[in-house]
């Protein structure tokens, strides 16, 4: 499988297909820090990042939403004190596209770099 | 009773006392768009704004992190595409201290301006 973080998100159609739970199993290998929890009966990709430094993790979302708005694909963010909560999920279709991985894979490599 | 927004934040200790039912009332007025909403059983003061501009929302919450680190008493922010949550409680008490109710006044002037 192609490497997630080499890949853009595509223009999402409110009838594109969820991806099945094979394909989200081998997707998950790659971004394996992540769960997929359902909220609101939705399925969304979810990671904690943690930070010892407020301003490191207020400067970690923005690159997120930076991101988002590049691949006009927008997650949850949620910064507090010592940590930064994104979640991935696709509101068209109710659940998780391909589009959720690629966009989870790059956030952890704004995590990394 | 002086405007909540121009007061700061004091240091808050473990035995810090909580406001009171009736303190909290008379406090609401001056911040009418806030509700108390308890969350793992900890009463937080939480408020949604709206915005139809995605860098106008992330805008807004880089602002409320500044106030944050000004006032060294962090809130939660839960940016997402449309809007953005603030939460303000203070953990050291499990509860509400007048500082959350002094954040959420100021929250709203940015806001505001």
């Amino acid at each position: 499988m192609s490497d997630l973080t080499q890949q853009k998100c595509e223009a999402c159609r409110a009838d594109a297909p969820r991806v099945t739970l094979d394909e989200s199993k081998e997707l998950l290998k790659q971004i394996p820090e992540w769960e997929i929890m359902p909220q609101d009966s939705i399925d969304r990709l979810t990671r904690i990042f943690k930070f010892d430094d407020y301003l490191e993790a207020v400067s970690f979302s923005n690159k997120v939403a930076e991101l988002a708005e590049e691949e006009d694909h927008h997650p949850s963010i949620l910064l507090e004190w010592g940590q930064v909560e994104v979640n991935w999920w696709t509101h068209k279709i109710g659940g998780l596209h391909k589009n959720d991985f690629i966009s989870a894979a790059k956030t952890d490599v704004i995590f990394n770099t």
